[in-house]
């Protein structure tokens, strides 16, 4: 693993670029530059303006010219610790998925595997842009940590807990309430705003379905005591709310029920949040719940979330990519391609045409940009490229195949821009990808080691993955 | 633009690959080779046995250990005259589309300007693993057929074709049906079967709505006559099965009506077909109608089509990418991507869940390759990797962040494999690709020219793209 290059007093001078700001006015400078001292950006605007006060000051100045600048995107909702068992599920129902595939193959992990599956993830988000994300509840936050420290991201981990449940693995059904709330205590005292204040811990809950009362209430309380967040699973499947009706004594589901617990708070990040009707979508609006949208994952395995309707009444949503055994691709690039094209296909479901208007693409880049800071409580110092924010940024070339012509920068950004054309990543002042090349960890290591590990796990979790074809 | 290599005489030896065949009885061979003679295929099967048999025939043996060969992806409905307008035309209502973007554009390009976007077009689908396409019916059909003769391609090439219809651009509302048909026959003579042999013509319907009765059936004649193919969009939007219901006597749609009149025939590619209810799949099943299912469009713009339905009543369905002014990214790796996802979520409206099983890996993989072969009447000689057929093989590396690890190799394929895994795409026995650099053509050259001529043709036809944000 390649030490990072870290001069943290030099400033350094990136012009001559279109710069995407993301700000409240939603400036976009045609020829803008940007200057960044330690790890955080000091200037930006017109080149013209930028470069006579800041390049003699500058032992670092960078022509990006014809390039597109942006704030690093924000993945609001990844399984980092899942990422070796991308294909373990493919093509097979919910209960197949969750029962003989992920909770053997979660309950079975090592530190060590989580720490090679963020790596893993890590890679594949870098190449998609991404500086930040929010990690959906997985196994050995330790892991997860190690390996974010050494990617050079930034994230807000989340350990998965349930302490309730039929069928659980017998590892997680030990779990008392106590020690889900200790062991969150535990880790968010050994790692919250480590890594140069990069990694930030967030309490979980893995699901409604999976917690008792006591857990809910006490994940509030401990959470606005460590003043942090908190990510769950909500609103997922019908059956969810089916069954909230059923046992709780409400007549919607799992939203009704937690704002009548008072769970629904401005910390709380909820996942997916699919199957939510108006009154629910106006609670979440008015408690301040952030939602993360996850297209791929909500068209395979649960439904399509009424975006349009949560954005219209004022809920703060981002994306996110779910975990690789529900998506396959982690990629947040490809996830605002799918959101537009998901929102504007379900209109027809009320409507009986598409809405081709629907969610247009400069909503979908805040969701992606600031809506992420923001649903990560962190939009002070990223989500946007502003004097005094993180330098989180990401280079994008759009001179190539997949891209040209440009007649609308701001939709090819989103509709057409594909990984390929991502060139470089810097996160927190540092560059974490340049050209194309990840400079924090030796990819094709990771790869190795990931091919191994995985193999070594689904052996042990005695996983079998039918084959397909004729295979000879 | 270089010459392509082709020393017709001489045997060319791949081995040491995974060789996904696709044959009728879904052969894979792990560890398999393939012998190509000009431009046809003269042996596939294990590496242990062809190579004893060819390599001392063979000048040429390649060991392409690690790599995954696959019949050449079939797009079957793409706009390639429509490349050079992408992004002129997104997040607007279908009317704006239609008439302020896509007819403007379309009625002022030049023969020249089909060229060049063709040309684009076909950088893109290369690098998406395509080696035949069908052109959905676009302007300049001798343009594109430059385009594709140099490019090194396979396509059926159709005029867009209208003789009737309010508000049309004078230059066709001018074109009377005699013209439209005579037009069509002229091409095929010039055009059809050229290329060595890549090149086919087909007709063209742009849509019913379009379309006087006569130029319906004279179409559905003179495709006999030629014995060549009919690609139509068809049943796009609710609008045109009501506008058909109203006008033209029948009590559903426009598949009804052109069951009516014996429109629906073996030979003709149905693009879209959305609007479809029960009878008419059955229609379409019987006539032996071959449909493109083009899944990001159909989001976007037109509904959700029932496929599974389709599939399951026997209708051959393929995959398109339709054109970049409704879809922005022209990758049939995205479209099996997205198949599956709307399949899947889709089934949310009939059962409440989603159906994570609908339209599994191998189904997709088939309508992106053999169904698409039998789709534009080809299979005889493409869609498979089988001895006799024509060399049209894709070379997939999955060794990279985007597909390991590979726990399920088929449904890799289809959901984690992105345009950077396709390495290289032979066309006809010749590599038009190669360490994914394309070979028959300069690619900055072409993108020069297509920045150039579609500034140009925009300014021509008076469309203004109005910009997005705050640009300073």
């Amino acid at each position: 693993m390649e030490p990072r290059n870290e001069n943290k007093s030099s400033i350094l001078l990136l012009h001559n670029a279109m710069i995407v700001t993301m700000d409240s006015q939603s400036r976009v400078y045609q020829d803008g530059a940007i200057a960044i001292q330690n790890n955080s950006i000091i200037a930006v605007g017109k080149s013209a303006e930028i470069l006579p006060q800041f390049s003699s000051l500058s032992p670092q100045i960078l022509d990006l010219s014809g390039q597109i600048l942006l704030p690093g995107f924000i993945n609001t909702h990844v399984h980092t610790s899942q990422q070796l068992g991308r294909g373990i599920a493919d093509d097979v129902d919910l209960l197949t998925w969750l029962h003989k595939r992920i909770w053997p193959y979660e309950s079975n992990m090592t530190e060590q595997d989580s720490f090679i599956s963020t790596l893993l993830c890590g890679i594949e988000l870098i190449h998609s842009g991404v500086t930040c994300f929010a990690e959906a509840g997985g196994q050995h936050l330790s892991g997860m940590a190690s390996a974010v420290e050494v990617l050079g991201l930034r994230a807000c981990l989340t350990e998965s807990i349930m302490d309730w449940g039929e069928g659980l693995p017998a590892s997680w059904a030990a779990r008392t309430t106590e020690e889900c709330i200790k062991l969150q205590e535990d880790l968010f005292m050994k790692h919250h705003n480590t890594a140069d204040g990069r990694i930030k811990v967030w309490l979980g809950i893995r699901q409604i379905m999976n917690s008792t009362d006591r857990l809910l209430a006490e994940t509030r309380d401990t959470a606005k005591k460590l003043e942090t967040g908190i990510h769950m699973h909500i609103a997922e499947i019908p059956l969810e709310n089916q069954l909230i009706v059923e046992t709780r004594g409400v007549d919607h589901g799992t939203v009704t029920y937690l704002e009548k617990i008072k769970f629904l708070q401005n910390n709380l990040l909820a996942a997916h949040t699919v199957w939510v009707n108006e009154e629910e979508v106006d609670c979440l609006s008015k408690a301040g719940v952030k939602v993360s949208h996850c297209p791929a994952a909500a068209m395979r395995m649960l439904g399509f979330a009424p975006i349009r309707e949560m954005l219209s009444a004022g809920v703060c949503v981002s994306l996110g990519t779910d975990g690789a055994p529900s998506n396959n691709r982690m990629s947040i690039v490809d996830e605002m391609y799918l959101a537009s094209l998901v929102s504007k296909g379900r209109e027809v479901f009320s409507k009986g045409t598409t809405d081709p208007t629907a969610l247009p693409a400069e909503t979908i880049l805040r969701m992606a940009t600031i809506n992420g800071a923001k649903s990560i409580l962190w939009d002070k110092e990223i989500g946007s490229l502003e004097v005094g924010k993180k330098a989180d940024i990401v280079v994008v070339n759009p001179s190539s195949w997949s891209m040209m012509p440009i007649h609308d920068c701001i939709s090819s950004l989103v509709y057409c821009m594909r990984t390929e054309n991502i060139v470089s990543v810097m996160c927190n002042g540092c560059w974490i990808m340049k050209d194309k090349k990840i400079i924090t960890i030796d990819e094709e290591k990771v790869l190795s080691m990931a091919k191994h590990a995985s193999a070594e796990l689904l052996k042990r979790a005695g996983i079998q993955v039918p084959s397909r074809m004729n295979f000879l």
